[in-house]
């Protein structure tokens, strides 16, 4: 019951909350496809590994902030067609996701064997191992394009009104684009990483502070019937809040302990993942140690030591100094900006913790 | 100048004149995302490498058919945004053909170089070839992954009404669905191929029938308005010449000439593919044909010498016969359905057309 002395409803933005939400309608999306292959007697093994990955963690992260997109240019309530919408975003991670332990050939993700491991371990019956791995990869692949269309069938049948639609659909497609391109910018980047602090930083922009934070803002802001100002307004605090969000991950993945982000720290360094982090390292070395950097970022076979060699001196260089600071400038001017934008106060305050979040977590 | 004899407007169904408006609509929308990348600073590689895949072949077939259904559905004239709704099947058509021949890992596709292959090969500078190669094939997998975005911006925005819009959508996700589906049934069963003819037909009718035929029948007559009527009697058509076209092409597969087909005649039986021909064969073989043919198929060491013998195993199983009986009647049954059909004529000439060469095919 609410009373006069409740605190204001905060919109539905709780975490928590907005993870069951989004769970919810996974689940019984996946359920429902489950049942139409099980009428046409096809295998189920499709909806059962997306069911098992999907549900072995993620932050939510871009339904979240699409529903704070939402509540902040107006949207009243959570009407199911919302909620929906918001989820198809993490279907579509999941296919980012996968596609992305394909490319990287990684063994894991969220401390479970990644989807292409799970799927060659299904299928060694009366196949050599390499024909398991290949099949592995090939049906990993499968997956991920079918999680791409399922978000677009979940947005589809999310009951949005035809102007709804006809909206966001623009920007869905150019969220898409610009994910894949910086995807398609890291990959052919990874192993060559040079001093070029430019090219990294628009990697940085297109595959996570457009991605995960202004598009899915954008796209909930739309839903609620934005204008280009509102758009703007967003824009302006996104940004530089993504672009913090992945100096820390890029800082994390050389720095971090293994324990709290769930993956090796050795991984960014032998990939050769060409970060920000790295082109200010290679850019401010002195010539030896650009060269010990140059044999040591993306060797496959770097040890430890090396490893622990490669840290000393991308710190020598000022290099993950730099970043602190430019994780530090970016934050404030998100700030800034989040205090002049017109948003309703509970999705500023959601925007202000998760700006909070992406430059202070360790995980 | 139109005068009372000349023929009567073939509603524009001609395969070349098709073919120039499909690749006309393509070229321009890669030619405006190139402009924008380059703005952006982006690499022009993505746009390159997907215009020359368009460029270097195939037959337009889906677009073809989608503009039959359009007209067989009372569509009148050609507006531009039909042409461009046909062309963006073209474009989902690149994205299967990227990704299949990654999961194939096939050298070369219509005479030239796979995707992952020219890629690797644009990538060489400073990498080991095992990281070449690994770069071409992730680079390849997300090529596929915007050509299939990209096919859906097309429709988005192609100018439909709205209306137009949310009748193609669900028609849309369905047959992604399908596709994706029937590739990974495809996927799974390759390599272990057995006697279960059902499973074979089964891949058959996702992974070509409807994906090939019956829906981009249905995407046309759907943007001219049909209801359920019109694309059941498309259906009817539909679904035994798509299953016809891929009972040649295994055919094809196997004892077609390389030089008309355009892909090695042993590529089928080194992958162990589970078409209808290997699982009639494995069901009517003797034990020692099925013994000997289980060694065959899937050995990607098969000699020129075993695959003669795996032929005539194939032959004396009298399965090529069955296959070549199940077209026939397929094809009969189509063109059954096809003469009390309501379609208007042009469009019942081109599906008669189409029909012929499906089944008599050499390439």
């Amino acid at each position: 019951m609410t009373t006069a002395t409740a605190p204001p409803d905060p919109g539905g933005l709780d975490q928590d909350l907005v993870r069951n939400e989004v769970d919810g309608v996974l689940d019984g999306f996946l359920t429902r496809k489950a049942g139409t292959f099980a009428e046409q007697q096809l295998p189920a093994e499709v909806t059962d590994v997306l069911r098992d990955f999907l549900h072995a963690g993620g932050k939510r992260i871009r339904p979240l902030l699409c529903l704070a997109g939402w509540h902040a240019a107006g949207g009243q309530g959570r009407p199911r067609a919302i909620g929906q919408a918001a989820a198809s975003l993490e279907m579509f991670h999941a296919f980012c996701l996968i596609h992305d332990d394909v490319m990287d050939q990684s063994d894991t993700r969220r401390g479970h064997p990644a989807v292409h491991r799970t799927l060659a371990a299904h299928h060694t019956h009366g196949r050599t191992s390499t024909a398991a791995d290949r099949l592995g990869t090939s049906a990993a692949v499968l997956i991920g394009d079918l999680a791409l269309v399922w978000a677009d069938e979940l947005l589809h049948t999310a009951g949005l009104t035809r102007r709804q639609l006809t909206d966001v659909l623009p920007l869905i497609d150019v969220m898409r684009t610009e994910v894949m391109y910086g995807q398609y910018l890291d990959v052919t980047a990874t192993g060559t990483p040079t001093g070029d602090v430019e090219r990294a930083l628009s990697i940085c922009r297109y595959k996570t502070a457009k991605y995960t934070v202004e598009r899915p803002l954008h796209i909930g802001a739309a839903l609620a019937g934005a204008g280009p100002a509102a758009l703007a307004a967003l824009t302006a605090y996104a940004i530089p809040v993504g672009e913090a969000f992945q100096l820390r991950d890029d800082l994390l993945g050389v720095f971090g302990d293994p324990a709290l982000t769930g993956k090796p720290a050795l991984d960014d360094l032998r990939e050769g993942k060409a970060t920000v982090l790295a082109a200010l390292a290679l850019r401010h070395a002195s010539r030896v140690q650009a060269d010990q950097l140059r044999l040591f970022l993306g060797c496959r076979t770097l040890t430890d030591d090396q490893a622990d060699t490669a840290r000393e001196i991308i710190v020598a260089t000022g290099a993950a100094h730099r970043v602190e600071t430019m994780i530090a400038d970016r934050y404030e001017r998100a700030l800034r900006h989040l205090e002049s934008a017109p948003f309703e106060p509970a999705s500023a305050d959601l925007l202000r913790e998760f700006a909070d979040s992406a430059v202070r977590r360790q995980t």
